[in-house]
C-alpha cells in the first residue's frame, strides 16, 4: 500500500458517491490529480466521460474507470456491496485490493463503505473492529477523533487498538513526535464515565502517550492530539461539533448585518475571518480515514464540494506515501517503528 | 413547591459552592433579590457576613444562614452528604425539603447534588432516575438536553420519563406551546445508533412530540426543542458545545487581532458581537435542573461569576413559579395538563 516504484500514487475515486455526484467528484479529481498522483474515476463512463468533456486541469491524471451500478443512500450497506459488484464504491475498492490503486476515496454511503472494507480490503491481522479516525480543527492544532462512527457499540477492550491507530495517525501523518492520548469521558478522574470507560480506562493504562480521561471541552481546546471513544459518542461529538461552528459563523454573520456599523466591521473583518472559516473548515481534510482494514481508505463528506472531495484525496494519497497501513500492521504485530 | 401565598419565592443557596466561592455567590444573591424573591446564604455565618460587609444592592432580600462545614471538590459526593449534615450544601437541601425555602441552588459538586437531591429532597413518587435538563442555546431558540450527566448509564426505559420531564421544562419553564423531542442518535432513521439507542427508540414511541432520532449537529440548529440521550453523552455534549462556543469566539478574538485592518474591524464589531456573546453564554441561563426530584435543585456552573449564579438563582424561581415540580408529579401520576 505504499506509493508505487514510480513515486506515483494512484488512488480509487467513487464518482458516483455523495449529494453531489458525479459533478463534485469530477471536479475535485481534477483539482487534485497531477504528475504524483493519478485518480482514476470510477462510475457511469457515459457520465464521467460527459463531465470531463472540455474541463481543464490535471485531466491527463484523471482516467476513468467503468461501473454500471450505484449504491443509493436508502440501502442496506452491506447487504448492497455483496449484492452489486459492479457498483462504483465496489468497483473502486476492487482496485485499491487488486492493487491497481494504493488507496479508495468515497463521498458515498458510509455503511457500505465500512462493509466494502471489511469483505473487499479485508481487515488487517490482529485487529478487532476497524474505526473511523477524523480530523478536527482545535486551539491546539489538529486532534484526530477516533472511533468517528464505524462501531456504535464497542467493548472496552477495542478502545486501545483504537489509541494505536489514531497514535499512529497523528505521528506519521500529522506529524506530532509523541502523541497525547486521552479518553473522552464526563470527569478527569479515571473513576469517572460510564461502565464502559471505567473499564477501558483501566485497559488504556500504559497504552504509549495515554494521558487519562478528557472531557467534551477538551477537543475544541486541543488538550491531546488524539481522543479515543466509542462509535457512538465520536459520531455525536463531531457532528455536533462542525454545526456548532457552522451556527456560531451564521450567528456572527447576522450579527454583524444587523448594523451598518456591523457591516462595516464586517467587509474589514472578512480576510482575517475567511482564513479561520477554511482552517475549520471539516472540508479541509475532505474526509476521514478508515484505519484498520488492508488498504488506504476515506470516507469524505456526504455533501462534499470539488475543493473537500480534492482535500480527501490528497488525505489519501498523504496515507498512502506515509505508509500509514503498513505501520499499523507492525503496529499491531509488535514490530517496527516503536509508538510513543 | 409553588411560590408562597405572599407570592415570594424563597430560595436557598450554598454559598460555600463552586471555585469562586463565598464571593461570587455573595455577589450573585446580590443580583437576584428583591421583593419578589429572597435568598436563604447558606454558609460559614462569619465569612459570608465579612462579604456582605459594605456591600449594595438587595441586601434585605438575602438572609445568612449558618452552616459550618463544606463538601470539598475531591469528595465522594453521597458519602459526603451522609457524613457531614452540616455542610452548606447539605443545610441548604435540608431548607428545602422543610418548606423555609422551595428552591436549591449550588455551584458546587455535582455529584453531592446528586445525592442530596436523591438522600435530603428525596426523588418524585414513579420516577425511575433524577436526570439533570440543561438549557443550551440554539439557533432556532433554546433547546432542553436531558440528562446532562447524572446518568452515565441508562436503560432505555429512563428514557421516556427523561423525554417527559425535558417536554415540562420546555412548554412550562420555557414557553414553547408543543415541544418537539428527538432521541439524539447517529442517524436519522430509527435502526441507527447503539443498542440502547435503538430500544429507547421504540419505547418513546408515542410519546408527546416524539419526533425520531436528531444528530448532534441537530443541537445548535436547533432541530428540536428537547434532546434526550443518556447522561454520559449529553455531558460529553454539552461541554463540547461549550468548548466549540469559546474556542471559536477565541479564534475570531486573535484573527482580528492579528491586523490593523481587524483591530478597527473587532472594535467597530464589538457591540454586535457582545450581545451574541452573551446569548450564547452557558452563564446565560446560569444552570441546569436536576429534575425528579421533591423539590426544585438547579446545578450551577462550577467557576460561576456572580452573573452567573444570579441567573441560576432567577432560574430556580421560575421553575417554583411554574409548578415545575407539581407538573412532573401530576404528568407522572397521569394527572394535570396533557403534555404536548
Amino acid at each position: 500500500m505504499s506509493a508505487g516504484s514510480d513515486g506515483v500514487v494512484v488512488v480509487a475515486l467513487d464518482a458516483m458517491g455523495g449529494d453531489r455526484a458525479p459533478a463534485e467528484p469530477v471536479r475535485g479529481a481534477l483539482l487534485a490529480a497531477g504528475p504524483a498522483l493519478r485518480v482514476l474515476l470510477v462510475g457511469d463512463e457515459p457520465a464521467l466521460l460527459g463531465e470531463l468533456d472540455g474541463r481543464q486541469g490535471g485531466a491527463s491524471a484523471v482516467e476513468v474507470v467503468h461501473a454500471p451500478a450505484v449504491i443509493g443512500a436508502d440501502e442496506e450497506g452491506a447487504r448492497a456491496v455483496k449484492a452489486k459488484p459492479d457498483a462504483s464504491l465496489v468497483v473502486a475498492h476492487r482496485l485499491a485490493a487488486e492493487g491497481r490503486a494504493q488507496a479508495v476515496v468515497s463521498a458515498g454511503h458510509t455503511g457500505a463503505m465500512l462493509a466494502a472494507g471489511a469483505l473487499v480490503l479485508r481487515r488487517v491481522p490482529g485487529v478487532l473492529r476497524p474505526a473511523i479516525a477524523v480530523v478536527l480543527p482545535s486551539r491546539g492544532g489538529p486532534v484526530v477523533l477516533i472511533d468517528g462512527g464505524a462501531n456504535p457499540d464497542v467493548r472496552p477492550e477495542h478502545l486501545p487498538q483504537f489509541a494505536l491507530m489514531g497514535t499512529l495517525l497523528a505521528r506519521d501523518v500529522l506529524g506530532v513526535a509523541a502523541p497525547r492520548v486521552g479518553l473522552l469521558s464526563i470527569g478527569e478522574e479515571a473513576g469517572k464515565g460510564s461502565e464502559l470507560v471505567q473499564v477501558a480506562h483501566a485497559a488504556l493504562l500504559g497504552s504509549p502517550g495515554f494521558v487519562g480521561n478528557v472531557e467534551g471541552r477538551d477537543i475544541p481546546r486541543g488538550a491531546v492530539d488524539v481522543v479515543v471513544t466509542d462509535g457512538f459518542t465520536g459520531n455525536v461529538a463531531l457532528k455536533l461539533y462542525e454545526g456548532a461552528a457552522a451556527a456560531i459563523f451564521a450567528e456572527v454573520r447576522e450579527a454583524l448585518a444587523a448594523s451598518v456599523r456591523g457591516r462595516l466591521a464586517g467587509a474589514l473583518a472578512r480576510p482575517a475571518l475567511r482564513g479561520l472559516r477554511r482552517r475549520i473548515d471539516p472540508e479541509e481534510y475532505g474526509g476521514a480515514y478508515l484505519l484498520g482494514v488492508r488498504g488506504l481508505s476515506v470516507i469524505a463528506h456526504g455533501n462534499s464540494s470539488g475543493r473537500g472531495i480534492a482535500n480527501a484525496v490528497r488525505l489519501a494519497a498523504r496515507g498512502v506515501r506515509e505508509g500509514l497501513v503498513g505501520q499499523l500492521e507492525a503496529g499491531l504485530a509488535g514490530r517496527g517503528a516503536p509508538v510513543g
